[in-house]
């Protein structure tokens, strides 16, 4: 009992530095791929500011492990918080919890349950699909024969994909640049249509309110 | 209060005037478009149209700012009207609070709350489609190595991403068509989401019925 | 009053010669596009097949009127009946109630809600996919540039479209095709959306039954 | 009575063997597929596990088939049961009854609703993408003018299938190759809208716990 209470208590106290570690990772991602020819002395920075973070998702990780009472069924319960530690650009998939919280530190009024839902996996969908741009266009930019040939390219294709639009005209052809791809795809179809589902409900209730007043 | 009350009343006055003129901006941004070739003097004249309407949607904004009672809280909940009125082709956004009046102000009986959701919505997603088809077909058909050289190329291509199929056939190439494209991806998922629920529901309803009688 | 009922029993009774005659001009059509050196004996008897279920549909869209109280009512509140008289095959789109007199006659206890709601959505779905594909056919197969040659690819290019996949492998190039196209898009992202949709439900009913027993 | 009973004590009794030969089958058929040069003692092997595997479904439906009080009843109310031994590969089509029997036998709480809807129609979808991406790589890869010529080029055809992205970069262009492709796409619009159904109303459940807690 002791230990799960201090488990949930670092959990609310490293809260906010993880928020921050995670949009620096993706940060220095961002400009080690965007930017093909850092000085040496940026590389060098970007790349401690990689290390630094991911050490401090693993960090995380285990003292939540170790923290626990049942290890083994921690590990096994909590299998997204160790894959997305081993690959930290899935982050937004565990953002659920940090935005709840950030909700509930606030005083005034809440949003509505659907806005609340909109914004949570609008914001995941987003940060995902500009992650998985990223990724492709790392992958694909210089392979031969591959359509998807700037950034723009990428962020098209990752647009396209996560709608379930699909156009084709620019497609990744490496097979990692198709894995992640197949991830963006599956996990796009289910983000996109939580937020569809509740911008639909929103919009019913909203006539309703209307009907009746 | 006083104030709040007869900004209440400017929107309901200046109401039809408001649809009016956004069917105008549409009207004038479609003929300068779709007819390359104009007159000197039919030229002058839509631009003056557009011009006019784009002044009385700023004019509105404005007015409705003044009259509230917290101008700053204004502007932050009412982001969407600031952004409606930088991009006029955007105005259908808004038409929710339109469509409502002009439905209550009519005696019969009103629209079944599907038929409402899917009137709205439906309309919505026609006018932005159109807007979008008009918005790329200007920016690309010109453009080297467009696929999108007629404006009905541009209608086949709003279509079917207004329907996420996205065949691809015909795909907008420049950065600002695809910025266009990007857009009506995201509205387009989300209205045509809301009107295939809308007619779900609206279809299990009846069959309930019938089961029923 | 009593000329409303007259009217009802009139749907009553020509019920389940409309759906034969329905049949039949599909049947028409489809011989018609897809059996092209037809004997002028075969040609003469499905052109004459096809004059007569039409005038059959217009011969019932007419008595129809004639039977109501209030004619000008009638014929903007049954606008599809209209549109399914001029394109008979739209005719699906009203297969609604033929589908629940027929399950009404027969004893044995009807289908669930879900499956009721499947099973028309779907049949219907199919149908119009069926005669879009047939059109599409027709106007493409000798087209320039046509990437539709063989039924097969209409068939492939129709199933693509209503499910919202859209490979665009093959597409269809002519203004007729292409109206057609945006008509089966609209109407079954509609219809494959409510088979989705009552499909969901019953599997989620169905866990439920599970969980409680 | 007694032979209902027989029927349903025998369809218990069989299950895990049945799971164990349709993985079984669904391994030689993948061995077969993937590894075109087998050395004649495997090729052997494989053909005798597909013979094996295939005979022991045809035995248990005509097992069940006899057990019943009314045959034809059961041939009619079983038709995918009857298509399911006929194209082993469909099989997991019928693993919602395996699937909730598994979950009965355990002793620990089981999953939430929707968790179940999403494992049970997630698992259903990935298989049949597998054996559908199986099945046509085998017709297409030595078609001529084909897209897809590795199994890999096939997983992508599948997994965009199921999305209902559809990029249409590589899509089958044998006659088998579409049919396989057209029944995926409305398994797939089917199975996966189901999850993401209940992936969004888990999201709300989740939300709305929050907001009350």
């Amino acid at each position: 009992m002791d230990r799960q209470q201090r488990r949930r208590q670092w959990e609310r106290t490293v809260e906010p530095g993880l928020l921050a570690a995670s949009l620096l990772f993706l940060a220095a991602y961002s400009v080690r791929v965007l930017v093909p020819d850092l000085s040496p002395g940026w590389h060098a920075f970007w790349a401690i500011v990689t290390a630094v973070t991911w050490a401090v998702f693993i960090a995380d990780y285990l003292a939540r492990l170790l923290l626990s009472d049942h290890r083994l069924r921690f590990a096994r319960r909590h299998w997204l918080d160790l894959m997305v530690t081993v690959l930290p650009l899935l982050r937004p998939l565990r953002m659920i919890d940090t935005y709840d919280r950030v909700q509930r530190r606030r005083d005034h009024p809440r949003l509505a349950l659907e806005a609340r839902v909109m914004t949570y996996a609008g914001l995941t969908a987003l940060l995902l699909g500009y992650a998985a741009a990223l990724a492709v266009y790392h992958d694909e930019h210089h392979a031969p024969h591959a359509d998807i040939r700037t950034f723009g390219d990428s962020v098209w294709w990752a647009a396209s994909t996560l709608t379930t639009t699909g156009y084709g005209d620019a497609t990744p052809v490496t097979p990692r640049g198709r894995v992640v791809g197949v991830g963006l795809m599956f996990v796009g179809v289910a983000l996109v249509g939580a937020v569809v589902g509740s911008f639909s409900s929103w919009l019913v209730r909203r006539f309703r309110q209307d009907g009746e007043a």
